[in-house]
């Protein structure tokens, strides 16, 4: 096989996703969707003027019969005029994604279900379920602070319906992973409670945040992830303006992996960049860790190589996986799977150009990191 | 246009540099400005060993009539034999810097004024306050605890001339950037201020460190540029031996940043190195924040494509800029413009070349880069 | 000379390796070696299958006679069919290492001994005392609190035969590299002391973390390098799962570093990863800080290249080291020095194709770092 074909049709396996949306999107509303600040672009600017931008340009727009690099104007009025249903449908066909594992605890309002996605693409989706959500969910139902653990674990119990492959964390986001790790006990969480839930009395806003709480949510997910042998999935690094990037380094979450190292249950760090080289290393170090960079290969745009070429540096080859990131936009799935692919193909090529590797194990290498460790892990 | 010409005679606008020395230069003061230590080079070991004084071997050396990489010495003596003031306009008009944006704070009475470097250059120039200056000189002044946080803000405005395009805070070297960022009471200030100005009686030396001070000043600042409408520079990352790296990654601003987003001033962060990926990050989450490189791609001598690769990963084209940080040698301005009109030209080229950009939107983003960017937020 | 022959024949100084594993090695313990978790790889996976294993079945099969890629079984089968002492020469003579510079501190019980190595290769071997075994040898020796701090300075003292050339620090991975570096008063150190005493007493494990005592060594340390004119090391960065990788930025040394300049003995930095760039940084700010990226660079496989390129950016040519960080693995030395001369040849080579630099500084350059360097500060 030709080095650069070692990727070409790898059913792979997206182990993090969202869910698509369902109807057409308005100038604005394309534009803020490729954007992670909260707020359009500065007077003078727009967000069409970026690396993500300028490759949906590039590689999505003759999937929809534009020529390359149209103007935004024109991209957007095509999306309209062949209806976000056609193009869901077009774009993840043309992404060649076997198998889908999505987060569907993220703006679902906005978004399709996780069925749905896999109809759409006419393959298997699994979902993940996203804790705060459920936690959220919870307190909003009407809830006393002495009974909030209990609820929290039942509800979370009661949403892993038979399609759910595992459990995820914005801890990150939250509390940050810059926070003491030990299990809280029943009284600190009830204390924990009762502050979060006069606060939702107070405010009307239902967001979890509390360090307490977040540890209870991961102690407790613990639980289940080792009962059932799946993964909890941590989002690490890059994001959106609630980050505080010297918080997210996954090097904070040690202490915790090592607490939870003897259950076996796997531990996979999202997106990572700018600390991929951090994850790298803990997926080396730690027998249950895993790690991918696909946010990051999405929204560079041309950039993208050089994010694979450094993921690659320390990890075993069984502990790397593959994920779009996708939101929303249909071409995200394509170009996260296109980026991918080629990022991995050109990489082990220039390995092997360099006399470092021999096409047999180029080959094994991108099946595994494509393919193979996701179904071991999430047993898809 | 070839794709190595797009940057060729862009005017650039060089948002961050210092004065030039104004008079001839002994051995070992040359050889001293080309260290970030504060030290001589250890025995049996020169400064002119490393990659900066490398390149001004490789590319100033025939800019004063020399051969390239010739001797140390011999570059010294005839960079004395032209003489300080033919050797200062040499190196400017062969920048091809348009537009000189400069901080007047930095040991002044070692170099030339803002207005010097304009006429020296035949360019325009605009003045950059810093803001711990300003308030150093207050402090030296004498002054009461008690008048300090109304002297400082009446001699800030004071100095707001009619070339002067913004401020620029140096947190990172003094407090460090991992502090608190409330705005502190006025009872604040003045215990803080009587702390410091009974220190300066007892120490006799004037050097602002203290966090409730540096908050004042940027608080004052931002009052300042909110008015204006004008940036706010912040140092970021590397510098000299003051600097702890590990307290100086931009991230540690989102608070303040959040904080001041509704006044819609711009926030400029310089240099970054090691943090660019961090820098361009916030670039992308928040409407005001943009970030260079400079004093990067002109200190790494021949490395420097690569700081610029991973400059442009994640940033929107919009929110990047262009320093050189020269201080002092007037070969940094112009090795500073010649390093990121080589390395910008080049890393677009590879994107042409790699089917990811048209030549087209290459010269455009090399605009917005280079000038454009800079004139939109300094009014230049 | 042709630029890729530059480093061929440098006869490198090691600064940083360990003993020989003396025996055979069955299977398991081969793949363990290759391994920095402490743990087996998890099921369905293998530790051969990682950058650095498969480096060893392509760059070393073919010194024991074996066809690149050959299968792990084969190879361990192979390594045991030679013999470990004609393994360990063949591999130590390959790499053409000049001088070994070796810690004698870690797990000395599986591993031959300073002078072991040197009469393997032939070549002159030093040692390196590293602080915290002589701490724990003395803490079990039975003692009282009060006599620890003069018993641990005797014993240092003690153990500085003609053949040691520094001393080492594991701090990163006891108390981290996080902590105040104030020089611990008599009392403090005995208070810790006595702590530190009492839990042997109680768990029977002895093992330095008190951040009080680990402050007295290198104080007691850098008292003797001060005397001898000789390096103390630090592990940084990159390392097994005792390592929180937060905690061991370099940068944090920052204040000690500061605290002992006058004092004027080198301090070297070992392997640095992820953030020799940091590294680099602190070399060229401080006069007497040094470092590497040996680990890196033979623990990437593939990979190597990047790190090398990454580690020239900034660091003046006087202040940068080679080493392999070799532990028990024979090609591990071999590997090391192939990867140094391969890197440190191509990135040279690279400046002078991009005409940054002449063959002639080239050479210059890379017998600074390969070699003159580490003659200087370790007098070998």
């Amino acid at each position: 096989m030709p080095i650069d074909d070692i990727t070409a049709t790898l059913p792979l396996v997206d182990h993090h996703c969202h869910g698509l949306f369902p109807a057409d999107l308005d100038d604005e509303r394309l534009a803020d969707s490729l954007s992670e600040a909260f707020a359009p672009a500065p007077p003078g600017t727009s967000h069409w003027d970026k690396p993500v931008a300028l490759s949906v340009r590039r590689r999505c727009a003759p999937v929809l019969d534009l020529e390359p690099f149209c103007a935004p104007a024109a991209y957007a009025e095509r999306r309209r005029a062949i209806g976000a249903v056609a193009v869901n449908r077009r774009f993840l066909a043309a992404s060649g994604i076997g198998t889908y594992i999505v987060d569907s605890g993220n703006r679902p309002e906005e978004l399709c279900s996780v069925s749905e996605v896999g109809a759409i693409a006419g393959a298997p989706a699994r979902e993940i379920v996203r804790m705060e959500s459920v936690a959220e969910r919870v307190a909003e139902s009407g809830m006393s602070a002495g009974g909030f653990a209990r609820a929290f674990e039942a509800a979370l119990r009661g949403s892993l319906g038979e399609g759910v492959g595992g459990l995820k964390s914005i801890l990150a986001y939250r509390a940050t992973l810059r926070i003491d790790y030990g299990k809280p006990s029943d009284a600190e969480v009830e204390t924990a409670a009762g502050r979060w839930l006069a606060e939702i009395e107070e405010t009307g806003t239902v967001r979890l945040t509390d360090p307490v709480l977040e540890r209870h949510l991961i102690w407790t997910g613990a639980d289940i992830a080792r009962e059932r042998g799946f993964p909890i999935q941590f989002h690490i690094g890059i994001g959106d303006p609630d980050i505080e990037l010297h918080r997210v380094d996954p090097s904070h979450l040690t202490p915790w992996i090592k607490a939870v190292e003897p259950w076996g249950f796997p531990i996979t760090l999202l997106h990572c960049y700018p600390f991929h080289r951090e994850a790298g290393l803990m997926a080396e170090n730690f027998p249950q860790v895993y790690f991918d960079v696909g946010f990051a290969l999405n929204w560079m745009g041309p950039s993208y190589q050089r994010i694979m070429d450094e993921a690659l540096e320390l990890v075993p080859f069984t502990k790397q996986l593959f994920s779009t990131d996708a939101f929303g936009l249909a071409e995200l799935y394509y170009m996260g799977a296109l980026r991918f692919r080629t990022a991995l193909a050109r990489a082990l090529g220039r390995w092997v150009e360099d006399d470092e590797c021999s096409v047999a194990e180029a080959e094994r290498i991108a099946a595994m990191i494509g393919v193979e460790n996701a179904r071991r892990i999430y047993k898809v």
